[in-house]
């Protein structure tokens, strides 16, 4: 069999080697209940309060403000349903091609009656329409809930987040972003950011599945998503995941200590690939703003749909090549995407989603396009 | 410093070796997404598919009524939530010795006005009153959930879930029964059970933390608590926790698989210190039913409120014994116990849990005993 080409690290990630090590403790001899009132168990709280202050060092924050949960999903629903029942908030605006975290925890307090949904524009590059948000921000007195991601998963188009946290203060809106792409690789700020909610995974970014963070601002007061026991300060029940913590700081720590170096790393494997496709695939289409405001990490690219492109992603399995058609977190391609439906909702193509970690090298994206010459 | 003795596994376990080599794979090389759809992916696709298998043979049920998710705590939610949201139950019938996470669940439920909470009355030797329930159960005709724990965290009393299960079926109520404590300890039948609902965490007997398990009867439909990607078959979203997964199954396997013989050498350690407890100490008070219906591995003692008693559980972590005043789950001993203030109201004594694994010795148990001697 060939050697595996791993381009689909926006789904996710391996787990780097040094936060394995980091874990490994935690997974043998030191296990205690960090709610326990003996010394070994402080041993554990200790690592749990130590990873909080790491996380919250890296990305400007106060550590009180961070809550550990089991990954970016919860933590989206957490923010979500904390802003509708907590905050007060009746009107949600969020747009068409959010994450299904977003999307369907939206779509659920719509259907039950406890919010207005409303979807703000795309522009035709794929970015939100800022001009529209701010019309349906000054159009109702409402209390409202913005929750946009930062970075695109499907496509990488990015957010231009302090433009919309400086309308969700001129609005008094409150302002989830969800940074599940961007925690981890790209430097975040929150502080500066005028966000009240951000999520994040630690398995995005080399760090362990199961364990992600939520980000709440220390001006607003809500009541836990997931109740029972009085961890994360009465924030988030249930005995605390102890080597998805430490995981998940070593991954970020790391993570940001080698990001200008594997920032342009992986940059030139996504220019490299652009550049490769565009000379020599015809009828190539890079969705969204691939130039522009994207995340490097991310390429997004659709082929008119043929015999040949509709078998394209098995053929690349075959060829131990692994990439995504929209995102992974809808089980199988047959589903589609409703980030393409949403942008490009008359075309016929096929999309075709590389993501880029550090593993990543430029000989593999070269193999990657001869293979698809060879397909296609 | 002297070797540590931990008695305290009601709160949580250590991680069986087998337990973490099984998922060192899924820590390592075998990272993809369940959810792509390239053989990469499959792979652990199968992995998580085989674990669900494996827990539902365990149980006794069917693997489509397996969902993983974050913990116990989670599980519980999920499952009160649900019955309230999507079975139109507009009544709890709860315990007061209940675990938080169905304790503070309930009463969120309640303080938003969702639900009418009814608290079930408790026997003296700390087992439900079925009567009572009973006549809970006949006095309104409105569709109630039934939610109880099958053996108590803090006094190990278990309860008759048969007979509960028996009047659930006989009113029409739904029965969420919290399992944490008995799954991996205990040969369950859930088919059998009559429950709607059981709750499971992976830490509680040599698996994982991070990770719990969520039965639901096939012939009940409910929406997702954690709404998202199509994970669990669009039952619970969020990338799925893959070395959780294998690690709760293998723990659980491995629980079962040696039950019989772990069970008389944790019961033996009871028993011993038990009896050299009724010898030896004067004024030592058996908290709930300990000899008679009540799990092998809890044994809760109460001693006067003395300046001694009240510096034991300090004195005992000088020594390097890990025992539990009320549960672990709420953070330090000053809380109190909600279990013991329901149970015994009126006394001032100081509770100590012993809770026991396969790990523990009859030697510790004389070290711990001979240790109590000379700090009482």
């Amino acid at each position: 069999m060939t050697r595996r080409i791993y381009f689909d690290n926006a789904a996710t990630t391996a787990l780097d080697k040094e936060v394995l090590d980091a874990m490994l403790p935690y997974l043998t001899t030191h296990f205690g209940n960090p709610s326990s009132i003996y010394s070994y168990g402080r041993e554990t709280r200790l690592a749990v309060e130590n990873a909080r202050k790491s996380v919250a060092k890296t990305l400007g924050v106060h550590p009180a403000e961070i809550f550990f949960t089991s990954g970016g999903t919860e933590s989206t629903n957490t923010a979500i349903n904390a802003a509708v029942r907590d905050l007060g908030c009746t009107r949600i605006i969020t747009s068409p091609l959010e994450h299904h975290a977003t999307m369907h925890c939206t779509e659920a307090l719509s259907k039950r009656g406890e919010v207005r949904l409303e979807k703000v524009a795309i522009l035709e590059n794929g970015h939100v329409d800022l001009e529209d948000l701010k019309n349906k921000l000054s159009g109702s007195a409402e209390k409202t809930l913005i929750t946009l991601m930062h970075a695109n998963n499907e496509i990488g188009n990015m957010l231009d987040v302090e433009a919309v946290g400086t309308l969700a203060e001129q609005y008094g809106a409150i302002f989830h972003c969800d940074t599940v792409q961007t925690v981890g690789h790209y430097p975040l700020d929150l502080k500066k950011l005028k966000v009240h909610f951000t999520s994040a995974a630690g398995h995005k970014f080399h760090g362990p599945k199961g364990i992600g963070v939520l980000y709440v601002n220390e001006n607003i007061k809500i009541h836990p998503f997931i109740e029972g026991g009085a961890q994360e300060r009465n924030m988030r029940a249930g005995t605390e995941n102890i080597y998805g913590i430490v995981g998940f700081a070593k991954a970020l720590e790391l993570a940001m200590a080698h990001y200008e170096q594997e920032r342009s790393h992986i940059q030139a494997i996504k220019d490299h690939m652009i550049k490769r496709l565009e000379s020599e695939f015809e009828q190539v289409r890079f969705n969204g703003d691939t130039r522009g405001e994207s995340l490097y990490s991310v390429l997004s690219v659709s082929f008119p749909e043929t015999e040949k492109t509709e078998m394209l992603l098995f053929n690349l399995d075959i060829h131990n090549i692994c990439v995504s058609g929209g995102s992974a977190c809808s089980s199988g391609a047959s589903v589609g995407s409703h980030v393409m439906q949403a942008l490009y909702p008359t075309e016929h193509l096929v999309p075709v989603r590389f993501s880029f970690s550090k593993y990543n090298t430029l000989e593999e994206a070269d193999l990657v396009i001869d293979q698809l010459k060879k397909l296609l």
